[in-house]
């Protein structure tokens, strides 16, 4: 069994503000990701796939497929996007990237192709220095 | 003379929309960079300084003390926030990287301390694809 | 226990051309990548170790000693050749990433020291954007 | 459940000398390791936290809580010293990265907050191509 | 004025083999560059344009407008390609890097589009260690 | 004409103490990096040539033959050492990235072998935000 993991790129604004929080404890909790007029990052977002690598072709999956479902359910919605306004999933809920991760592995997830590899692991990086991950033993 | 380059970074959000041009025009110009609710990046600013190195510290400055403008001239207006709304200068000037290096440069040498070296040049990453730079020989 | 990866490189040019298939559905499955007279890629491959630290040395396993087995297992062949002509492996293999890391691993197991701790992981870079990964748990 | 990674930097020195050993020992085992007066490195360490996202936060922990027990208990003992002479730990314990690791986790394990996600991995880059880890199920 | 950079990446093979020169000399000279079978690299190729930031828009060019000229007239035919075989510029003159960025300069000084900022600079990355440069002033 | 660069690395340790100054000048001005035990980087030099391409190779300059000249001059001395103590030219100067880069410049230009083009610059990164490069213009 092989896992691939190919990344992705959106560029995103979103700002941190629980709707069932108060203002008050919305600055304390969030600090300065809870500024009015919000802030933005270059998101990194990385999919693993896993399975067997069919013998033909020598290939777990062809990335070209793969890419055209990352970008139909995810990129094309959060690229160049405010995740607060644009992506309805955020309306209530609040963009942390724990959640867009979430929200990256719901709409992938439901969007599966059969006759894919196993759908395992989505990663997403913020910053350079702040990583989450949700591993499929994890779901 | 040396040359000394300092990274900083900030996490900000804007919108590309031109004030004096029409929606339609803005829309062609921008593309998805003029989407409404505006996006956001995680930028990389470095400041270069040129100068002859002082011989008893055997250092062309102080980096703590370049921290210090920096980050009182540029990074606490810039940094988690969103350009177009919260910084005056892009209220009526479109805050393409262009115009942000620009503010950047302007804000810096209206606060450069006497006895600094010079500052030589301002370069702004974007995304790891575009980088803008104004240098010295070309203020 | 503790886990080490050591990160090498080569520069190796490969064509994707599957010998049991026809030149069209070649064309079609691996686009690009089949064109016919290859491309190339700066590889980037990590190979994993696990094991229990040695208490006097305080290391897994000497690096000098990893690097041995590695250049002259895998990076003395691979680097600075051409996969499918050099690499009697990929004569009638098709040298995708997914193979490449195959071949790497076995030539890694057959060659493997006494007294080495465990080869845990191989991890294959084909760019930044694509990674292969054999994991201990799924050989 | 969801997977947290945060990076931090020190710049350290340290020097590879087994007190067990004799001089010319450690000389064979460490090679340049082993140079008299030391050298250092830009070290990166990255901590890994899992658990369940709080759903009114959306975090799965608050970073500036994270951050201030990793300096508190590894930073501002570990950034700009001598891992050797600085540490205690390191008196009779020889600094290679994986006995760094493991002192970084006992710092922080030791003092880890009630209330905190579990403390999942350990991660140390001594460079670019030397990575260590320490993770939960290897503990 | 402005400088823009703006980063593309191609994948291609290449064998450095001068043809007025004898096998031995090509093997002494370009050591495991001769390879007989070639090799290849991710290469990254960077784009510098400088001129006035235009004040409407905000922008020294505009990006997709480069992009444009910079696939049409080198990606589509260096990426995924064998530089000897592939581009007639290399079918007597050796592909080096530093070949490789005059041929790239040549494509686009010659393609360039009126109306356009100047084209000041190419710079090509073979690795991550081997970095070639033309400069304007130099040219 | 051309500009190629090739980076090298070197892990070091050191200690900023001017000799000239008392113990607490020193403690203020370096603050940290003055700690009495000293610290360490994996620094980062990258040395320039500029020239014409020698049209036979196509090739500015052997790069091999650049690499001898470094590892002889400067990466023997300066890896895996202490600054401060195993280079002499830092037995009364103190070896800031500003110094160093001199000391790195002073060498190679002392050694630069008859018929190599010539040596336009060296660039010093001592950790990812703190670059240092002496230019040739600037000598």
């Amino acid at each position: 069994m092989t896992r691939l993991t190919r990344r992705y790129r959106f560029a995103a604004s979103h700002r941190l503000h629980a709707p069932g929080l108060t203002d008050e404890v919305n600055r304390e909790l969030y600090g300065k990701c809870n500024n009015p007029w919000g802030h933005g990052h270059n998101y990194v977002v990385e999919i693993s796939v896993t399975g067997a690598v069919e013998p033909k072709s020598g290939q777990l999956l062809n990335v070209t497929a793969l890419d055209d479902v990352v970008h139909r359910e995810v990129l094309n919605d959060f690229d160049h996007r405010d995740l607060n306004r644009d992506i309805a999933a955020f309306h209530d809920v609040v963009p942390t990237s724990e959640n867009v991760a979430v929200e990256i592995r719901r709409r992938l997830a439901t969007a599966w192709p059969a006759g894919f590899p196993e759908l395992a692991g989505v990663r997403l990086w913020e910053t350079k220095r702040n990583i989450f991950e949700l591993t499929h033993e994890e779901q």
